[in-house]
Parts: C-alpha cells; structure tokens; sequence
C-alpha cells in the first residue's frame, strides 16, 4: 500500500543512524529533521518566513485543534492548510488522538473509536480512525497519522487493550484514506513493555506504511527505558522507511533518536519554554533569562548559535522585553531554541553524510556529561 | 544654535507641502516620515528586520518608560539605545513630559520641574528639563525633545501657564544639552489659542533649534481647531528646519499635516489598533477582523496593499488567529496597519517630488468622502 510519490532514500547510515530524504508533494524533506509545532495553525509567535529562515523544513498541526477551530471543513475551502497558514514547504498532521486522551475525564472510550467535549465550549465530540482521516485529508498535509491510542506506559493491561485498538484503528485509517497526494504513516504503541512493543512494531511494520511512527514515547519512562524501546523498535521496523518519534524534543534525545536511527523529531519544548522565558542551549543546558545576573549581561544567548536572535540581541535586552511584558520576548526566544534544535539535526545529518556521527554523538554526550558534572560540582 | 550635521535639505516644496532630508548620524531621514513608536524599546510585536521590511525609517522610544525600565544607565552601559534594541536608522525619543502629565494626580508640577509617582512601582521620582536631557544623552537618540509641559487645550488660564514653563524649559535644555550628535528640538505649545499658539511658535522659533516640534495637538480639539492651529505655527516656524507633528497617526491627519508643512508623524494607533483586532486602511476605514463576516474572506486585509501580511494572508486565517488568541495575529496586523501611514508618508513624498501633491491631497480627500458617504447611507 506504500504511495509511489512517497520514497524515502537513504543518503548515507552510519551503524544506525541514517541520513535520508522523503519525496513529498511540497518538497524534500532532508533527515533527520525536527518539526517546529503549530498546534493551531501558526507556530506561535513567529511568522512563517522566520520559520524559513530559522532552516524549518517541516512543520507539525494539530488535528484536534483546528477541527474544533476554525474547523477542517473552512480550512479547505480556503485552499488547505498550507495556503490558509501560508507555509509552502511540507505539513505533518497528528490524528488528534492524543489531545483527546489527554482529555482524561472528558472522554469515553469504545473498541469504535472516542467520544469527548470539547476543551472550547464543552460540545460532545466523536473522532474515530474515519474521523480522523476525513479531517485531515481536508486539512490536506504531506503527511498524516494513523488515529491512536496512547496510554499510560505502567498499566500493562490498559498498554494491551491501547495496543489493539491502535491496530485495528491503523487498519481502519488505510482503508478510508482516499488522497494519493498524502503520506499515512503508521503508529507502533505498547508502552515500555518490551513484548507488546515487538507485537506492535511487527504489526505495524506488516502494514506497510509509507513511514511509521513510534508513539507513547517521552510520556514518564525513565531515559533508559525509552532507549530499550528505541533499540527493539528499529530492529523490528522496516529500514528503508522514515521512522518519527513523536513529541521528543530535547537536545539529549534528539541524538540519543538519531543514534537509534530516527529520523523525524517533533516537539513544544522550544516554544514553550521561549514563552517562559527559557533559552535552550546546543548541549542541554537552559537559561532563565529573567535572572537579575542577565540584567547587564552583553552576551547573547549562547555564543556558538548563529541565529537572528543571538547575532543581533543581548541577554539583557531579552531580559527588559520580559520584565516588560513584551511580546518581542517569546519571538526572539523562539528563534533560538528553535534553531538551537533545527541547527543540531542539521550537524548531525552532515556528521552522517560525512561518516562522521559516531565522533559527533561521543562529542556531545561528553560535553553534556561535563555540564552536568560542572552543574552538581556548583 | 543649530548643530551643523543636523542640516535639513528642502528637495521639493509644493504649495506648503514639503520633501526633504535631514541629516542625522544613522542616516538621512527622508519627509515626510512617519514614526511608529517603541515605547520601551521595541515595537510591540515586531522584530527591527520586519519594521525595516516595512520601510520604518525613524522610530520613537520614551524616555519616562526607559527611564524608569530598565534604566537609561543601564542602557548606557549597553552601548546606547540603538545598539541595545538592535536599531541602526534614526531614533527620536520625547521628553518624558507628555507621560508624566497623563500620570494625572499621581504628580505635581512646580516652575522647576514635575515630581511623580513611577506607574511600575509607585516610587517617587523627579523629572525637569535637565534631568530629561541627562536621561536622552544616556539613550542616545538622533533627535531628542525639548522638556515641555502639555495641557488640557480648553483651560486657557492653565495653557497659559503651561506654555510659559514650556519655553522656559526649553531654554534650560538646550543649556543642559552636552552631546554634539543628538538633534534637540523644541516644543511649540499654546492648546487652541491662537494668540498663545502665535506667541509660542515666535518664542520657540527664536531659539533657533535645528527642529521644530508641534505639540498638544490631538488631544480632544476639533479637526477645524486642529488645522487652524497647523495654519498658523506653519506661518510662524522657519521653512528650513523640519517640522514634527507630535502624537498624530490617521492617514487623513497625515495628509492635512503634510499640506500644512509638517515632515515629521509618530503615533501608537497602527499598533495599538493591531492588538485591538483592527486592520486600517489607505483612505482611514478600520475592519474588525474579528467579525464573523469575515471567517471565510478569503481576501487579504486591504486589496491594494504590499505589505508581507497582504501579500500571503486572508482576513479568515487572521480572524482565526485572533480567535485563538495567537501571538502571530497583533504582528501581522502591526506590519499591515505600520505599512499603511508609511506608505502613504512615501506616496506623498513621492508626489511631492514630482510635483503632484495637489492632486494626491484631491484625490484622498474625495476617496474618503466617498467612503464617508457610504458608511453613512448604510
């Protein structure tokens, strides 16, 4: 069922790490890749040419979001996603299942799909894997997701039911897509239990997705777990398929990701932590630039990022904009941690290119290991 | 007096309209100019590459605001305020005086200066002419104003009093001033009184600053009083020096400012209609682009505009955003509405220059009234 338009192409691997392009109506999308959010059709507070600029390739929306509002069926009749948000390079729409998981008590779930309120105006809401197709084929991404479960990792018995429904659902979602012009990737779920994630990737990998995704990841595991899942999954999942691991956005796990041979990242984390006034740095370390010690500090964020925000601002302008409530703030914070983690894929996909990622990765993990030891020594 | 860079050239007059350069150490400034306003330190919601991209040529910061948050020692200390902001065009900071009078009861005047209470923090301050002048060296604008005390236009006995502590502070300033790179202009105040307008503008113009400006105007007159007032000071100040319109921001009052001889506009209403959901137009019709007329105009803000919002965005995904309360909404209304005043400053100037201003001025005024009689007849 693999969509012809569709190919991904391995550049070069390295043990198993991968650099590698996807075919996409809007574009090739060079990997490994990190994918700003825009939960409601804007990555907040930045335009889209200083997402361009920052070097986004790929952006993410949100499903559930923008079919409550302004709902899927206007986004297409004003020509689609990437017209209405103005972004000419390729989308990534999630299913919308979890936002409505995270619903907890405003939901009920059956073997048929979910029924929910709505976080805006409390209206009973119903999104099944049809559902969610539909709303995303109006939505009109590169490439969509199967509608999932994610549970919580440490109830095995509910990880087991999640698991089923999720292939049943993925099963569902390839026959009711109808767009040729649309990647539906595929989600393996099964928590940290190591068996049911065999099962899971196994089964999903049999379907035959164009790409495939790893979910119920970066939800409360410990670092090790998930690194256990990261190495069973990529021995089960086809290689010659993208691999997304979804809402995972650190530094640290970015590379951990990519040595474990991901290839598409998604996450908040920079947008959100710009918006509380924290700068991300290239290793891990975070800022919280409202400090008093920023106050007259002329350094920029960081000293090695070549971003807008860095070149051309002080910690202490950025700290006045905050103090003064000033919405320039979370722009030029958003700048730099999003490029902080756009710039990092970028290296490391050059590191591949060049046979070069085992020297790149044992580089960082070092010097995150220094700065970790440096913050304990203080 | 005059500070020899601060020459200003008269490229093209025509009637009382004027097109001209004036000399400063970041650039020539080329009028009519219109000034979107940077209250501390930045212009709401936009970075100084878009305000650039707009076509801003000169931008106002206030001196109370920055005085008080983060400091002008501070910013002194950063390398001035061009630098600290990341602005390298010309800057113009006020006095401080226009805010402290607003700050209504929380002040009291004396002959010597205005002792306050800071809006932050409720401490006592001080402010006089030459405490305004040390605060405006600190910053490090290219023209500064003259500490000058705006009244309410209708208390005749008060404008009176007010004038008068106006020219002597103006006086003081020039004393007090120490930098030769900074522009210091003069104030002409008076309310609606013609005779106190006459004598104001005599005294200023006397003084013999490299520029002139025009305040306490806008502040609840007539349009009629308003253009009176403009009538008279333009007869009064000399023609080779630029004139400075204070506070003033519709397209129509740049229009009848410019016929009158001003070169120089600043207000806050692009940006503050922005955050209030309001798109201006050329010819001064507002839309409020939350209106659910508009959740399916596919149309841009204004069809004969430029601007980066107009050129890539519909008024739905506009409205959309402003209903999802995003950041995104107030930048692209602040780019659409800064765009309009500056290129209708630019329009003028251009008409100026080819000697066509009469024309432009006709055509605006019956555009407007066409639209006034339309709205009218709805």
């Amino acid at each position: 069922m693999t969509n012809p338009p569709f190919k991904f192409q391995i550049e070069a691997r390295q043990d198993r790490a991968r650099a590698g392009k996807f075919f996409t109506p809007h574009g090739d999308l060079e990997t490994p890749v990190f994918a700003p959010v825009g939960t409601q059709a804007t990555v907040k507070s930045l335009t889209p040419d200083q997402l361009a600029e920052i070097g986004s390739s790929l952006i993410l929306a949100n499903t559930y979001h923008l079919h409550l509002r302004p709902g899927d069926e206007l986004i297409k009749e004003m020509g689609g996603l990437h017209k209405f948000m103005h972004w000419s390079a390729p989308i990534l729409t999630d299913s919308g299942g979890f936002q409505v998981f995270s619903l907890a008590k405003n939901r009920r779930i059956d073997q048929d799909g979910v029924t929910f309120r709505s976080h805006i105006d409390g209206s009973k809401q119903r999104l099944d894997p049809e559902k969610s197709i539909s709303i995303q084929e109006n939505l009109g991404a590169d490439i969509i997701m199967a509608f999932d479960e994610c549970s919580d990792p440490y109830d095995k018995e509910y990880v087991r039911e999640a698991m089923l429904r999720t292939h049943s659902w993925a099963e569902r979602c390839q026959q009711a897509k109808t767009r040729s012009d649309q990647a539906l990737f595929g989600i393996v779920q099964g928590g940290i239990s190591e068996d049911l994630r065999q099962e899971s990737a196994g089964y999903i990998a049999n379907l035959d997705f164009p790409g495939n995704a790893i979910g119920g990841l970066s939800v409360g595991e410990t670092k090790s777990e998930m690194h256990t899942i990261l190495d069973l999954v990529d021995r089960v999942l086809p290689e010659d398929k993208p691999r997304y691991l979804m809402g995972v956005g650190t530094p640290e796990d970015l590379v951990n990701g990519v040595s474990r041979g991901v290839d598409i990242f998604d996450c908040v984390l920079p947008t959100r932590l710009a918006r509380h006034n924290a700068a991300m740095t290239r290793f891990g370390a975070r800022l919280n630039i409202v400090n008093a010690q920023y106050a007259r500090d002329e350094q920029p964020l960081d000293q090695q990022c070549t971003c807008y925000t860095c070149q051309n601002f002080s910690r202490a302008y950025i700290r006045h904009l905050i103090i003064s409530k000033e919405m320039l703030a979370a722009t030029l914070l958003s700048i730099h941690n999003l490029h902080t983690l756009i710039d990092l894929t970028h290296d490391m996909r050059q590191s591949i290119l060049a046979g070069q990622f085992e020297d790149f990765a044992n580089h960082f993990h070092q010097v995150r290991a220094e700065i970790e030891f440096s913050k304990a020594s203080n």
